[in-house]
């Protein structure tokens, strides 16, 4: 019985966004920034109701003995609430992403052909812990002309539902219908799987987490999907690669934030320079904390590292551990690359150009670094004012997401009276 | 015993593509136009192999009985196949989607970012009874980099064999390696549902033909779909129509081609309209044959038209009968679009710009057409010199599907020691 009426629930509600999308798809940009600043000014002087539900989604985690990394990325504050709230007034700042004429041309009977952008319609977004996610994505899909259905994981299920609430009663004083926003309040994965074949009422589901999250909607989804995030990257020393550039870059690419989908899981190392260079490589690992796993070569050279095994090459630790892997040229970086790559971002680091356009033309990734950090793919860094994910796939849009990922395109006709 | 040997065939077709697909690539434009011209001049000189292989699919045609549209469009001619190489030497002409800088920008630590287009990769094209589309598919394929693992159906499959057998003959003598053009020699069923889940050699699945085909597709493949072509596609003829437009876009758009799919199966029509110009209706839809299949209203003013039931409106009919709605204005017109359309080409005969503006604003589909004919939604018809398919999704391509349909991008990043 219970499932019964949780998949009426979950169809009305996309349903419902549905509805709420077609006016939405025909706003000015103005209306809906407007929109955007009222949601923000509501989170704003809503905050502490948003911070009550959350303290019961973190009692809840340390009764189930979370991690304090994850803990961490659950907890909100004044500040961070603040946060969301300023995010929505950037993005209400950014390019309206729709009504853009992408091209236009006459044929020779006359008729006049555009290819106009237009909204995808509704986004369902399925994600994990942090609730800065149901605010960004939800103020991304407005701005964009989408209504969105979002699907947000258990553990933050208080916290999302009065963010949810608060943007909500918002947008009730403005010309966004607050069905636009849906909040699955359930935390039943039948709930999830219901939004996966729901192909007659959302347009597009993009999943925002770990790999089995990831892989259990594309694996089940018939709604085409935005598929984000693993990242299993790489860097890689060239025989001629600068010292200095090269020990940064990996460092950073390690260490900036080693729990994010743009650092670096394994560093190739052309052998000749690890010989030579061992010194200035071993130190670095040793004062960032970096631990190695190494195969034979590099194992030998490097004190108190690991020997490294077939899961450390493909493993994404979101840690401080590192594999290497050592070659004796581009291609053979290029190869291991291609076996264990999940085609997020790639970096070459080398002095030789010819070494470098190799690289670039031949590693199939989303975003390819000559001499600088993989940390770089991400919308923000990149100067998109805001994403809503990063995709590794290859089709609709590639690498970090901003506003025009969510759109699509309609070819308008005018004509007068033209037959073929 | 069969099965696991066609399930090692087509996964090790799909990886022998793959690894073709990765000098295809990084070929130059005129390479790649070279292979092609040879494609199309051994197509010339071998018409007769490619003949006697189709003997084989019309006898076996004819044994089961298969009406004459379907051998019509089984049957090929030496005059039908200098056409497939003229049209292989067509798309040498035209422009190389790839290597395109599609937006390039400086941040301002210096790091130099570039969207630069690239093939696909591999594209699987599952398709039924046109020998042309084993053609057609592979040029486009190999102009835009590349590689294609066809599946076509099997009532052409001794045709389609010998095509291969001739392009991949005359690849043996380009840059292109044969292994670019997979051809599934199988009537299996199983051996198409493989392709469906091939995630880690095939970047895009492409399934052209009947609607039974596309769903078994899209709801099994986990692979990324291209979703092509069911059009049950509407003229709107609004209060204001004028009757001469109205009445050429009506018969050109139900009877130029009836069995494409951006031929028009309903026409819905303002109730005062069709009041005023019931005779120039009634005598237009008798004097090209065209049955009606129309509601109470329209029923009483069409003499011999069938009364319409539920299943008409969403009928596809793909031959001279079409579905009368009538309605009492623009918005109701939209609605019944809404229920019964398939998001491919829809179009209002009005001299009413407002009516016009608010169809083409609120009807969700791939083409509108303010004042003519739906039939214009053909990558031809548009000049894009060929197309892949008509896709009705709105991820990555929407509409007809030339070259840059095939193409994705990379993000490259040139630094010089950039850290974040």
């Amino acid at each position: 019985m219970t499932t019964t009426k949780q998949s009426l629930t979950v169809k009305e509600q996309a349903m419902k966004a549905q509805k709420a999308s077609k006016l939405l798809a025909i706003l000015s940009t103005e209306e809906k920034n407007e929109a955007l600043r009222k949601v923000a000014a509501r989170l704003e002087t809503e905050y502490e109701l948003i911070l009550k539900a959350n303290e019961v989604d973190l009692e809840e985690g340390r009764k189930k003995n979370f991690d304090d990394a994850f803990m961490d990325r659950l907890a909100l504050s004044k500040d961070r609430v603040l946060e969301f709230a300023q995010g929505l007034r950037d993005v209400a700042e950014l390019e309206d992403p729709n009504g853009i004429v992408k091209s236009q041309w006459t044929l020779d009977n006359g008729l006049d052909v555009q290819q106009v952008t237009v909204p995808l319609g509704v986004i369902g977004m399925i994600y994990e812990a942090r609730p800065n996610v149901t605010v960004d994505a939800t103020g991304l899909a407005l701005k964009s002309g989408n209504a969105i259905v979002l699907k947000g994981g258990s553990s933050a299920i208080a916290s999302n539902k009065a963010i949810v609430e608060v943007m909500r009663s918002a947008l009730a004083e403005t010309r966004i219908s607050e069905d636009a926003i849906q909040f699955i309040d359930s935390t039943d994965r039948e709930a999830t799987q219901q939004l996966f074949t729901m192909k007659e009422h959302i347009d597009v589901l993009i999943p925002r987490g770990g790999e089995s999250l990831i892989n259990a909607v594309v694996d089940n989804a018939t709604v085409p999907v935005l598929e984000t995030g693993v990242g299993n990257c790489h860097i890689y020393i060239d025989k001629e690669a600068d010292v200095e550039k090269a020990l940064s870059i990996l460092v950073n690419a390690k260490t900036d934030r080693p729990a994010v989908c743009n650092a670096a899981e394994t560093v190739i190392v052309h052998q000749d320079w690890l010989q030579e260079h061992q010194e200035a490589f071993k130190n670095a690992l040793a004062e960032h904390g970096i631990h190695a796993h190494a195969d034979e070569y590099a194992q030998a050279l490097i004190p108190g590292s690991d020997a490294a095994t077939e899961e450390d090459w493909a493993n994404e630790y979101l840690s401080r551990d590192i594999a290497v892997k050592t070659v004796s040229d581009v291609l053979e970086a290029i190869e291991h690359i291609e076996i264990y790559g999940t085609k997020h971002s790639e970096a070459i680091v080398t002095e030789n150009q010819k070494n470098a356009d190799t690289f670039m033309k031949l590693v199939d990734a989303a975003a390819l670094y000559h001499n600088a950090s993989t940390r770089f793919t991400d919308g923000g860094a990149l100067g998109f004012g805001a994403e809503i994910g990063i995709s590794t796939q290859k089709l609709h849009a590639r690498g970090p997401m901003g506003l025009p990922a969510l759109t699509t395109i309609k070819y308008m006709m005018t004509g007068t009276g033209q037959i073929r």
